[in-house]
């Protein structure tokens, strides 16, 4: 009786500590070489209220008590509607001018997982992909077919001038002029933005949303969309969410990598993030960083870029911003 | 003196057993249940011989020397044309009556890669996802865009009355009139195409190429053009084409998860690929099996289902072929 007791006390205590157990996100808008012509205190103070609002909004559903996967979608939706970051508004244009976005979406309890490629006009791509996800019975949907079945979810639609920018119109005119400045330019920045956190559950979630490379051929996708590549979560390892020269993210399955790393090797999150960071893409010369959580709310965010953009709150309250090397 | 011609020999010596190192190739048609009342002896024939065709074309690039890579595209090109196969012409209908085909191709040697998805009209999507590897700074391209870059460089293009094949229309039309019973086919078989080869310098290479889900929602990707899920290669480990429910096979990065374990846990080929098939995704009820080989040329063909069309042929020239769960 007294041994039932104190099991019945055990397993409540633990449900009560699980149930408190500590929440954290990170989010990124891009890594590359930031440079200060493209730069202005304007500028700059317009980035980091739009990241710390995204990170702030993550969590806030978070301290809710709501799921990871609502928190990733939350503090993704911010960086869409932000006008600076290379997804749904804003976006980078292609070689014909359009924005044709990328996203996806991954339930760390689960496996899960929802992507949409080559769309267009869907104010929150990362929505899409949370639809393919839950009301699909399957995980990628490209093009026309993922229009229509966003459509067919009742999905926010805006015409083109929503989401194309001047600064994204000069940019490409400017690609265009001159294609040796648009390769060096393209070498050097990669601007997706991405989500990972963690709920009071012990669930970890994942999810990315791109315009993709600018000037990029139409019809071209890269890692972000590609699970395994450019977003991967399990609550078995972490949840990663990357931003770089996708080609090389998606040669080298780097979302899953590091989790993979993480699960079969006795390294840590900082140790797996930084070795396919640092060692498999930096040794091929592959640009880039990712953002990643643990089941313990430790994050990482290593790049090997000049900066990233990133912003988290780790699971003791504290917010950290960065956007070069140093944290600020 | 003695000692330099003893290494200049030992050099030699290394040379010429790299040059000759053995060759080994294996094909997939695609795994599921092989239904009795869809098999006639005149139909297992037509498979057994397209099989042989696919291996023993493959085999004899190997044997001229040429690379893994040209040995699995003129495996898969046979599949492609061979309209028992649901890739290219014989493929399965979207739920529009369309024929979408995805295809990849990846380079154990360089880690390059290819990829297609959601593309009409192209005789032999492989050849597309090649041309994406070799001739853009793209690993990934799909629909339109990717008709039209195929379409600049010179790719054959057929009308869609060549790849539909009556055998398909009426599967359309009986899944269209009995959704429980097409809900169950689709469970029960996936019939994509692929291949994987060791050439004589020691490099692998794989290929796969599909038309995807019968009735499925248009736009709909599966694992097939998924680096890391339906396709992957890598010298270090193995080289991988899988066939199976592409969601599951996405969610779990199958083909990567295979060289991964290989790499960084003491799992040999067998182990490796047995893992993956038989526990990982049989555990969460993911039909479907893989062909692999490493190295060496050890072949690897598990798979979870009733049967897989497979063949193969080994380091010593052994010629294997197999449709139910025993090689025959």
């Amino acid at each position: 009786m007294l041994r039932t007791l104190l099991l019945a006390t055990l397993l409540f205590l633990t449900g009560a500590a699980m149930a408190e157990s500590p929440v954290a996100i990170t989010i990124h808008g891009g890594a590359g070489t930031i440079l200060p012509e493209n730069m202005t205190a304007e500028r700059e103070q317009a980035i980091r209220d739009a990241l710390e609002r995204s990170a702030r909004a993550g969590h806030a559903a978070l301290e809710q008590g709501r799921p990871a996967l609502e928190a990733v979608v939350a503090a993704i939706r911010i960086l869409e509607d932000a006008p600076q970051f290379n997804a749904a508004r804003g976006a980078v244009l292609t070689n014909t001018g359009t924005v044709e976005m990328d996203a996806s979406i991954m339930d760390g309890a689960t496996l899960d997982a929802g992507a949409v490629a080559a769309v267009k006009g869907i104010r929150h791509p990362v929505e899409a992909a949370l639809h393919v996800m839950n009301d699909s019975p399957h995980v990628m949907m490209i093009g026309e077919g993922a229009m229509n079945f966003a459509r067919d979810h009742g999905l926010e639609f805006k015409s083109e001038d929503w989401f194309i920018t001047d600064f994204r119109r000069q940019q490409l005119e400017a690609m265009q002029a001159d294609e040796q400045a648009a390769q060096a330019r393209r070498q050097n920045w990669y601007s997706t933005v991405g989500a990972v956190a963690l709920d009071a559950s012990g669930n970890l979630a994942a999810a990315t949303s791109t315009g993709g490379m600018a000037n990029k051929q139409w019809g071209r996708v890269g890692d972000s969309p590609i699970i395994g590549a450019g977003t991967y979560a399990d609550n078995r390892a972490c949840a990663v969410s990357a931003t770089g020269h996708g080609e090389f993210f998606i040669r080298h399955v780097a979302a899953y990598n590091i989790c993979s790393l993480m699960r079969l090797t006795d390294m840590s999150l900082d140790e797996a993030a930084d070795h396919v960071i640092n060692a498999t893409l930096k040794d091929v010369g592959a640009d880039g960083g990712v953002i990643a959580i643990d089941p313990s709310g430790r994050i990482s965010m290593p790049f090997n870029t000049p900066g990233m953009y990133r912003a988290a709150i780790h699971p003791d309250g504290r917010f950290e911003l960065g956007i070069y090397r140093e944290s600020e």
